[in-house]
């Protein structure tokens, strides 16, 4: 395992399978003619020889690379993990792979962006990340079709794929406030990212169009342990909420912690409701009322935007926001309308 | 966003900084020797005309990509976020990119293989899928750097890093046989991988060597609907353990909503030990006494390990086995000598 065998080309597969060159060239392009016997004999010979045809020296003909670029801010929180293995699959049936780019948290992705380009990516996923308004101009003028993942970024025409974050806020108004609970909180994500700005408003504004009081307010981060302090600030003090929206589910999970801990009961004593639906929101000890992003949905939209960028079939920019979807389960209180009889 | 333009090459930005095509080269070389006020020249005429050194043209000359492909199969099991999280950072330290290839969970690995190597990776980590004896042999043929994560490999002579598993398990013996519990439940992983065979071979030695009863034994498959079921009926059955080891956090979490779900008291009535140390250990719903994997030092140990058989620094296979460490919380009984006075 020290230097590498001399790379065994085209050339030797076609000797040693007795075939022309061109065979063995079409044999590994895909869609391209070639007999069934002439492949068999090239694909043995292929075997034996442990030639595989390089993909990044026929990227220089192509001028396609395939890879696609997604930059990552939030691997740790539960959204994001099934994202990444759907991208990836996904991408990987168009015959794409990821070149993954984690960045810190609160990056504004741009620093990573000049040594993406160095790989020549097809096209770039940004997800957690923000992309400066000079950065996404940049990629427009290389003519690198960039997708916004689960954001959305004001004075730049970039293309985005999002959960419909304001109707989400409104659909958790609604379930509240038709439960009978008027005394509201609402537990912020990352104060100043798209989708907590956009699922704050649309639940301020349903809150106030319905003339109920202004809900309270903590900021929790998106994180747990953040989330966890700020509710359990909130709920013992004075004037405690009767229910909760949570900007994520993560934040839930520490809220209910949080009413427990302080002895409240669930949803008895403080109703709960989130955006996300991540595997654990199924788990007993939360049982988590939340509104699914429709994760795969949002994937697949994302795919074919970047296909379609790529290939010039889709011009311009394109937004896309796929509508959330209420999954009951035990920790809010439920409006007449949708209890079980 | 449609075609995209025609490339600019080094010659243009030697031309528009007014320095020899060597000075550009060199600046983007890393560790190469420019004079500062040349680099200054360079890098802006670079910005200015949206130059990008191509890496992959580059590659073709190196014979080095600075890819690193990495083989997952269960990132949503919360153990591999944080763990591709590190690779991507510390990789990207040292100047590397992480194209990552997801495969189903069961699957062998094999299946991806020849199309990753089209993409002339320099090196190879395999997490959680396992890799077949000839696959493995092809890729030392090649000359590719291959260590397993988290797993190691019979009848191969790979590299690999992992916990010490075997330890973690006679650890978990030790703590629960020490606090007085003599009637043990074991609640396995996927029952072939290697982590869930040497975690389950140190319990049960080390169980046998003290002369305590054979634990009882279901299957969870590292999932948590399979493990609250396997563990539900564990629990309401005659003869229940009084205290379990689970060979991961998640399974743990479904082992304490499982008891609690039969009206038992964790840990007075049923004690509970896991190994991961995955974030939600600390949620308060678990506070689960855990074994924590030295992730980082795993990573790092990987890294280290990958680099070194890339540049022939390291020969022949190498396999680190790293300790674990208890961390202790609320889920487990304790021995008198870790009790806090």
């Amino acid at each position: 395992m020290t230097a590498r065998r001399p790379r065994v080309t085209s050339t030797d597969v076609a000797r040693a399978a007795g075939v022309s060159q061109s065979a063995v060239s079409r044999t590994f392009t895909p869609g391209a003619s070639v007999a069934p016997k002439t492949r068999k004999r090239v694909v043995e010979a292929a075997a034996r020889l442990g030639y595989r045809p390089n993909a990044i020296a026929r990227s220089l003909i192509t001028r396609r690379t395939k890879l696609v670029g997604i930059v990552m801010a939030h691997l740790t929180n539960p959204f994001y993990p099934p994202v990444l293995e759907r991208f990836s699959r996904r991408l990987e049936e168009h015959g794409r792979r990821v070149l993954l780019i984690t960045v810190p948290g609160q990056s504004r992705g741009d620093a990573a962006l000049p040594e993406i380009l160095q790989y020549q990516v097809d096209s770039l996923v940004l997800t957690s990340a923000t992309l400066s308004s000079a950065m996404a101009d940049e990629c427009a003028r290389l003519g690198l079709p960039v997708v916004l993942f689960n954001r959305t970024a004001a004075r730049t025409r970039v293309s985005a794929v999002c959960c419909d974050n304001e109707a989400a806020g409104m659909l958790a108004a609604d379930l509240l406030l038709d439960a009978g609970d008027r005394r509201l909180g609402y537990v912020a994500g990352t104060a100043n990212s798209s989708t907590n700005l956009e699922r704050e408003r649309g639940f301020f504004e349903r809150v106030a169009s319905r003339k109920a009081p202004r809900p309270k307010r903590v900021i929790g981060d998106y994180v747990y342990e953040t989330a966890f302090a700020a509710v359990r600030g909130l709920l013992a003090g004075r004037g405690r909420p009767r229910a909760l929206f949570c900007a994520n589910d993560v934040m839930a999970f520490a809220a209910i912690d949080a009413a427990r801990d302080l002895g409240l009961r669930v949803p008895t004593d403080v109703s709960i409701v989130a955006v996300d639906d991540s595997a654990m929101a199924r788990w007993r000890a939360y049982d988590l009322t939340t509104i699914r992003q429709p994760i795969d949905a949002m994937v697949d939209a994302t795919v074919d935007l970047l296909l379609g960028l790529e290939d010039g079939r889709i011009t311009g920019s394109v937004v896309r926001r796929l509508p959330g979807e209420l999954v009951v389960r035990g920790s809010a209180r439920l409006p007449a309308r949708l209890r079980r009889h």
